[in-house]
């Protein structure tokens, strides 16, 4: 790749505090069952963020730390939490406090979901309050609501995650004009997430301009995980080189 | 990129006597008027054809190859030709006998184009009879109509360009379900064509299973040609991996 466009892909989409975000692929790992598949994940993806939780509620088993950092560079990852397990306000406060008070993390990826494992914009907005004033940088959750992203974008949240699709589901981006607007319009980095199912969907998002995309199930659910996550990180690179080149503009619905 | 993924992307996916195709992004350079900006396109692009021409009917200018000659190193690309300026099979026929009998050319993009500059695929089996009789590899350009795609590789075509929506439109793959399946049954290589206006395009037609996708104008239109080539080359590799990652499938229509 040339200069020009390494400078491009490699320039940081956001900063907090010390660290600096360049990789515009992030991935979920706490779905794996192998510490050793979760190594090799993180390094295909080329991704620099670590995420972790815990299960306030023991709802779910997850792989341990101790086992992780056998196969993990952990050092050389930024890590950041998630209350993914949350199904109240209240349980991801839990898992945040968890998280601040026994790993030091105080950036939060920050999930209230429903039953039926959509965003909660309405208790979201309530706990990213919280998390807020007690100095956490967060980064929620949300389905694409115009109105709720200004609102959250406005009490200073580092970041928006925008739901292209329900989780685990592999549908891609459901409404691309939507987020698009979104987007344009939110002056703090966006991930999209929620059913990217695979490669053209991540590339797709990141062409309607989001700074960065957020994968899990696509990589679990594909016959060869490593393949796919190697495959997420070159449509990355090529959808936001597409996003700066400034694409073409189709020529309207096909008669 | 790891040994495995580059075997993947780099590994022949067509072989006509001793030329080995192997980058999987194939680049129309007919619309461009200046050659250095040809000769960056190509080597951004990491595309390994050289495409031309002659316009029998004169009705358009085209660079001349003593001036690409200053800008691209020529003998290091898979000369092909292309009759896409033609409008008759009678011209796409004057078109191959030229460019065979002034360049030594073999290997032939059949192109014959109605007046709405779509494929006409009658015109183009009864072309493609003639030039495989001549001896000419041919890769015709067709609507994607299952019939007529098996009437062509039975004629023992090299490969089958599949149209994925008009020429110049922009508008990606209208019928991504019915592509698919022509591609799944082609026992030749397929390249999937027209319409792929941005990078998100180029990695959805490798997704479904084609062997390498051609872009022209998508890159002309672009505010920034050289970003959208490279954009492309990474899609197309995105692409790849993610098929042969053996993606998971979507959960159905979003309800």
């Amino acid at each position: 790749m040339a200069i020009l466009e390494r400078e491009l892909v490699d320039s940081p989409w956001l900063e907090l505090g010390d660290h600096c975000f360049r990789s515009r692929l992030i991935v979920g790992i706490e779905q794996y069952t192998s510490a050793s598949l979760v190594g090799d994940i993180l390094q295909a993806s080329g991704t620099e963020v670590f995420i972790t939780t815990v299960d306030p509620d023991r709802h779910r088993s997850s792989l341990l730390l101790s086992d992780l950092a056998d196969y993990v560079p952990l050092d050389r990852y930024i890590w950041i939490g998630t209350t993914s397990f949350a199904r109240s306000a209240r349980s991801a406060l839990r898992t945040a406090w968890i998280l601040r008070d026994n790993y030091g993390i105080r950036i939060m990826k920050l999930d209230v979901r429903d039953e039926s494992n959509r965003p909660d914009n309405w208790q979201t907005i309530e706990c990213a309050r919280e998390l807020l004033a007690e100095g956490f940088e967060i980064m929620p959750f949300i389905l694409p609501v115009p109105e709720d992203a200004r609102v959250l974008e406005e009490m200073g949240c580092a970041a928006l995650r925008l739901m292209a699709s329900p989780v685990a589901s592999g549908r891609g981006i459901v409404d691309p004009c939507g987020l698009q607007e979104i987007i344009a319009r939110c002056r703090v980095p966006t991930i999209v997430e929620g059913g990217l199912g695979s490669a053209v969907h991540a590339a797709h998002a990141m062409e309607l301009g989001a700074s960065a995309v957020l994968v899990n199930t696509a990589l679990v659910k594909a016959r060869e995980p490593l393949l796919m996550a190697a495959a997420m990180r070159q449509a990355v690179d090529a959808g936001r080189l597409a996003y700066e080149s400034g694409p073409m503009r189709a020529d309207g619905p096909v008669d």
